[in-house]
């Protein structure tokens, strides 16, 4: 059996990629202003579950435009995240990347607290005092941490990205985070996600504010 | 609609995950021998097409295990791969992790010859001469280039791992791997993969040698 490549040169592979998605979608309908979030979590994991499982609080993306073209910075729950997601590009509207997983100080919080590292970083994160997207492709404990500070009203997150998969406890993080009202979120409902849609879903935000320059 | 929480201590938290996998995976025949790796793909994504489209070479496991022990490193086609990977464990046999991708030279050589910085990244890796465990999560050029090297015998890899993910030319770039006779593969036939795959594969062999220490 010959094997044919496509002839795309490297620049345009990208955008081919997007028409091919865009036209096995066909008549599935996407919330407008959605789709290039949406489309770019397919072209991500070459899953189109993505374009059913994404859901987004009113106004969301409007509102975490508005974020990062303010300077808002992005804390993630895994350096695979951090690594992902375009920091150049970021740093241009002021913001940055943090991930603290990897930070002794919280190793030793977590171990004090009973708690995982990805809560013991949440609650570094906090400290910060910035505007803060929060990205969390890995663990449900940061989300169900977020939804508790959210709720106390300790954090405002400017918007969170919950996309943690997995098996325990991943679901039910997620549907906790869909009960936040005054939240901006994008959530991946079910076991489905991972640090590179976290990453992915940064990228496509960044991305639609550089085509409004 | 109240939301309930399993009970898992956060260290217990994968093996609870596996445990479900397994559960879930029912009568699937996996192939003796891969099931770690299967299993942490399914992990990694909650997607249990990895069941079903990972493709083995003869004893591909057990050369990569071998590889590992006598010191290989790993090179990756994504800092986000190379972040991934278990660097301290897998340095513990003496290997280390490469990409080239950011480099300066890469870029130029790679514009030079109107390539992609996939494909020079693996010019770039090829002259370490040291022995390699190809993790190729992104580029299907970088994959289609390491087959012609294969066959023209300019490089001899003790593993490719090919799950790039994408929809131009990766499902093209996987087949011709398959191709390949003398050469350990691990494929995701398809569309699927992606740097947390090309990790997740790399760290499943990582911790199996550790249980076999």
């Amino acid at each position: 059996m010959a094997i044919e490549l496509e002839q795309v040169l490297p620049k345009d592979i990208e955008r081919r990629s997007f028409e091919i998605i865009t036209e096995e979608l066909g008549d599935t309908q996407l919330i407008p202003g959605t789709e290039p979030i949406v489309k770019r979590c397919i072209h991500t994991s070459a899953d189109f579950d993505y374009a059913k499982n994404l859901v987004f609080s009113k106004d969301a993306v409007q509102k975490a435009l508005d974020a990062i073209r303010q300077g808002a910075s992005i804390v993630t729950d895994t350096q695979m995240g951090k690594s992902g997601i375009n920091k150049k590009r970021l740093a241009k509207y002021g913001g940055e990347v943090f991930c603290f997983m990897s930070d002794e100080d919280v190793a030793i919080q977590a171990k004090t607290n009973g708690t995982t590292r990805a809560v013991a970083s949440m609650e570094k994160a906090a400290k910060l005092n910035k505007k803060l997207i929060y990205a969390i492709g890995n663990a449900p404990t940061a989300l169900i941490h977020l939804y508790e500070q959210v709720e106390k009203g300790i954090v405002d997150p400017e918007l969170i990205i919950g996309v943690p998969v997995g098996f325990v406890n991943v679901v039910q993080s997620k549907e906790l985070i869909l009960k936040l009202e005054d939240t901006p979120y994008i959530i991946a409902r079910g076991r489905k996600g991972g640090s590179n849609i976290a990453a992915c879903i940064c990228n496509a935000l960044i991305y639609m504010l550089d085509e409004d320059l």
